[in-house]
């Protein structure tokens, strides 16, 4: 059990669920290697959601809201931190959940579709048994998608992305909208709307604009999507990062 | 085998490292999350060594060549990435090498032991059969101390060190030298002595900078610790963090 009172308590206690999702086979190493990129973005971040952090997330959430095939892509990491929240906010904006894997296996795949079941989601795509087509017809690993999801979707949410993947899908003329911490990864800028936060405040603060927009007219959504420019919001993300902490000189 | 063409070729080589160590038993899963810290923190550094962690190592090797009973920590991360380097140096400037684990278990060190015992060192302290004591009589794991090591000695260098025993080695007394690529880590922070760099790249320089100050003075190695300021040059090492980069906006 890690002491409440350490320095570093919250982000040891997700570094715990890192752990335990690698014990329980659904987890790659280079899976643990990205959480810890992670964690050093967030420690520069202040681990505080930052305001273009938030813009981007109703930016967002509005162009799920009017998605017509909204898919959320997961992966094991996605799953370890951020489970329940990303299943509430499929239902929030009815999108559907495809599990999608970097390194995948059976194994892998099936473990983590069991987990979903558990939570009493039973009709998760990209499991074993979904069909499973080639993007753009490229017969690579990165570019499987199910037919009913990723395949046909038009905007695709894409937290903690392989960079070769967010590329893949934006070239493919998916709306992609990424989660990731850095906001100069491969995946940032290739991605259509780039949330620069930590999943785990990130899908909780969208699942509340859900209830906001939701009340919203269907002209006011596209205008906030109108309004946005994401290279704008990566450069104000960046400049979000507090590279300039105080040094405390010796103890 | 990684692509020789891909973005990140030298970055996933030092991953593969990690991940081999981690299939050879010596390294924890939070290791790898570390090493992902690092790497993100290098990144951003450009992954180039800086100009004030080049001034630190300058300081470093002055003063431990100075040393009476000079130390070099090393855990299984630096084991992975950098032995040949560690070993070079230990010969350069006579100082032990000491095994020290962050979860220190007689099966890691023991594999740990062995690795060096195939590259011709014999006498590594830190082992399983070495005598152990408590540094300032605290019993805890992070505590340990050869006697004939770190228990004992004036100047320690401790490459990619756990903030809680940095400064604990600080307080007992010792002069401490990290090499940490996070300028703002408690381990930076508690140190005499904090090099900002990856130590694939500062152990090498290390061992350039001996041959030079070998040939130098007492006098004028005394002169370099003297005019040495590290809470400057820390300030310096987070000045060149390039958390500012360009972002190319979409492919």
């Amino acid at each position: 059990m890690i002491n409440k009172n350490h320095p570093r308590y919250n982000s040891l206690v997700l570094r715990e669920k890192i752990e335990k999702a690698y014990d329980d086979g659904y987890l790659g190493k280079t899976a643990m290697i990205a959480h810890g990129r992670g964690e050093a973005f967030d420690y520069l971040l202040g681990e505080e959601t930052s305001y273009p952090a938030k813009r981007s997330m109703y930016v967002a959430v509005a162009r799920l809201l009017l998605a017509k095939n909204p898919v959320i892509s997961v992966n094991g990491n996605t799953v370890a931190l951020a489970i329940d929240d990303i299943i509430e906010l499929a239902e929030n904006i009815n999108a559907k959940i495809e599990i999608n894997l970097f390194y995948r296996t059976e194994k892998r795949v099936e473990k983590i579709a069991k987990i979903f079941k558990e939570k009493g989601c039973n009709d998760i795509l990209g499991t074993n048994d979904d069909e499973i087509e080639y993007i753009n017809n490229i017969k690579s690993s990165r570019a499987t998608a199910s037919l009913k999801g990723i395949y046909t979707a038009d905007v695709v949410l894409i937290p903690l992305e392989d960079g070769d993947r967010a590329e893949l899908l934006s070239k493919a003329g998916k709306k992609t909208i990424s989660i990731d911490l850095n906001p100069l990864s491969r995946t940032s800028k290739a991605s259509d709307i780039s949330i620069v936060d930590n999943i785990v405040r990130a899908i909780p603060f969208m699942n509340e604009i859900v209830k906001d927009l939701k009340m919203q007219t269907i002209d006011l959504l596209e205008k906030i999507i109108k309004d946005y420019s994401n290279e704008d919001n990566l450069k104000d993300s960046l400049d979000s990062f507090k590279i300039k902490g105080d040094i405390k000189w010796k103890l």
